[in-house]
């Protein structure tokens, strides 16, 4: 009988497994609760109105409709039963020969759960037209406040967390007000807005360099970005920002700190890191399970060294392909070979043409830096389509100045529903 | 003093109003609840998940930046003062000098309000979202289903009305489903779902001649639309729709049928048509009100011949403009001109490359149809960079049958909190 292979999360980690299982000689079921794919490097331009969602995301099925052998099945999926070898679904169950668990890990507030509502995380499309509707309906607001200061609370934008994350967040938002949305306004001017980004260690980007995240640190601050370090957030809530020595009144903070495993890895009631990633072994196996895999950002994978392997792209991909080798390798009653993760390098944009890369003993910054990360990113797209639009809109936006998607969806605009009720209201009280 | 224009809506007529305007001896404000104008004429590619958002609404903003005279406030209108030349809104009010109104219409369910939840109807970018999460997400329910009646009641998609909306929507479904997912999933054969078009009329497109109605018909069935002429619909409920003679089980059923005016046309205490639209005078303003003007989808404009101007953009534009000359002139103090509607025709498109259009004594159809509707509406596109990234996606899409924007988004997806659970659960009972 052919080999039942369940997996779990059509992020980069899942889908790339798919496509090496593609033709193999197994059936494939891909599980995600969203239809599709995706490109999540590029979610904060969604998040500041860069690009459109069907930019970056693409229907699972249709990557992977001429692969007659991978059904998707789009559900949400509630425990992972390992010694019946069975996938629960809110609506029945899956049996698999073969498992490969891929789904990610989402923003964590260290205890905090209350901030959620004030400061949204960015992991999901939906997350990023939150955010998106937040940072353009703060600029409507302050555009109908008469009173000065809470005007200056609605052009206030406080970004938690200076990783790849926030650092891109704050620069895209310095940007969207400073040259985007400068003449749209009449009241007040959009470049006196205040972007700052509070990072409670010594330095920005701190997996990079220290010469490079001085580089970028130094293009924050020529975009105009406040960066505050060693400045740890004791508070947030409807009306801004509790700072250990400071109060900063704020309509918008954005959360770009922590994360946390999936919450499935609970209920597989095996070892689990700090953050909630599986521990798994050298050949990326749950340890005492040889048939269920963990790949990308839910696994905690240990490397000859003693470092993990970090929570990046080219990471996920590269486990989930090999997860997929080694349950091709099983089916064909060889032995499953270990992991070695082959680090191409890091890199981060700030801005509309700054950027810092290192790979290997390369290191790249400014604008160097900054065509190197569109190189890369444009070429990973996944989807010929997606990749040439892209371009263009980056084209035209770059030239022109001008963000395209800069739409305020998902509610009745200024209806009685508003956006943010609670903040704009806490705002004008 | 500056006389003050207020216009309320920055659809056609009002954002074209508003051009009109630019650098006049008026300080004009530009009031809508949404903060994008939107391209109505291809809502329903949105809804198919043809086009995506941004390609056809652009921030009101951003078109009217380089006017110094024109302000644009996001607001809520709650009713218009005519007496005192106040404008109300949630917070606060507005003073005019001269008046534009042109909030157009919303759809109407002749007095089957009820009928709204389970057969959405399609006037703004949140209602076209609503209608593709229901599209794309049947066919993902029919792929998790194992019982094979309830699988075809997901893949049965009702429309009821055939005018424009109404057509467009039956071609795209069925486009959809024959030739774009036809290959992406396991368990059916999307090519089998059934579109049905009800219409209560004796032919469809009836405000084309009755040869060109015929033609469309024939495209519609050829596309393999089930069009029910002559049928009239009693109920909608989360199951399906009741005709007069029949029960259809279907668990999408979109409304493309009736409309009525903007509720804020009953605030004014003026003389309103059946559906509650204003009765203008020929100068477009409302009886005993000449500074306060009503243009576009919310006018009703009884023409020389005693036919009264359709509801379409070349008139809505007309009107805007005309409207403005009149401030303009009244500025001037010289008398309003009265209104004359130029007439350049109607067109409407079936599917993927068939449509008709007439003009005056032009007729054309089939391919040849199709040309016409692409030009004039890629024409009309506000904005250059839509214009070019639309055609770019189109030219994509034709060639390859794909359609870009095929996202379920503004839910968790396959979570607890369903995007129609109603509906599902109704089916799945």
């Amino acid at each position: 009988m052919t080999a039942r292979v369940v997996i779990v999360g059509g992020g980069f980690g899942g889908l790339y497994a798919a496509r090496r299982l593609a033709g193999g000689p197994v059936q494939v079921t891909l599980v995600d609760r969203q239809n599709y794919h995706l490109f999540q490097p590029l979610l904060y331009q969604v998040a500041t109105a860069g690009l459109s969602p069907g930019d970056i995301a693409t229907p699972i099925r249709s990557l992977v409709s001429k692969q007659s052998n991978i059904e998707v099945r789009m559900a949400q999926v509630t425990g992972i039963e390992l010694s019946s070898k069975r996938v629960l679904l809110t609506d029945g169950a899956l049996e698999y020969d073969h498992l490969v668990l891929a789904t990610g890990v989402s923003h964590a507030y260290f205890g905090h759960d209350e901030w959620e509502r004030f400061a949204p995380g960015l992991k999901t499309l939906d997350d990023a037209l939150e955010m998106r509707r937040r940072v353009l309906t703060a600029f409507e607001e302050a555009e109908n406040e008469n009173d000065e200061q809470r005007r200056e609370t609605f052009l206030t934008f406080v970004v938690v967390g200076a990783g790849p994350t926030g650092v891109e967040l704050a620069g895209a938002i310095a940007e969207l007000s400073r040259f985007t949305v400068a003449r749209d306004y009449r009241r007040f001017d959009p470049k006196k807005s205040r972007v700052i980004l509070v990072e409670a260690g010594p330095r920005v980007l701190s997996a990079f360099d220290e010469k490079l995240s001085g580089k970028a640190l130094a293009s924050l601050q020529k975009l105009g970005v406040d960066v505050r370090l060693n400045t740890r957030v004791i508070g947030i809530d409807a009306q801004g920002v509790t700072l250990e020595k400071e109060r900063i009144s704020a309509a918008t903070v954005l959360w770009g700190a922590g994360v946390q495993a999936s919450p499935l890895s609970k209920s597989l009631g095996v070892e689990l890191d700090r953050s909630g990633r599986v521990k798994v072994k050298s050949d990326l196996s749950i340890p005492g399970h040889p048939s269920a895999y963990v790949v990308g950002d839910l696994a905690c994978f240990t490397q000859a060294d003693g470092t993990t392997v970090p929570g990046l792209a080219p990471a996920a991909i590269q486990q989930g392909e090999h997860a997929a080798d080694n349950i091709l390798a099983a089916c064909a009653g060889n032995a499953t070979e270990p992991f070695e993760y082959l680090d191409k390098g890091i890199m981060a944009t700030v801005g509309r043409a700054s950027g810092i890369a290192q790979s290997g003993a390369l290191r790249l910054s400014g604008f160097l830096g900054w065509c190197a990360w569109l190189f890369i990113h444009i070429l990973y797209l996944i989807g010929f389509r997606n990749r040439l639009l892209v371009m263009i809109q980056w084209g035209w936006a770059w030239f022109t100045f001008g963000r395209s998607a800069r739409l305020i969806t998902g509610t009745s605009g200024a209806s009685k529903d508003r956006v943010v009720p609670e903040v704009v209201e806490a705002v004008r009280r």
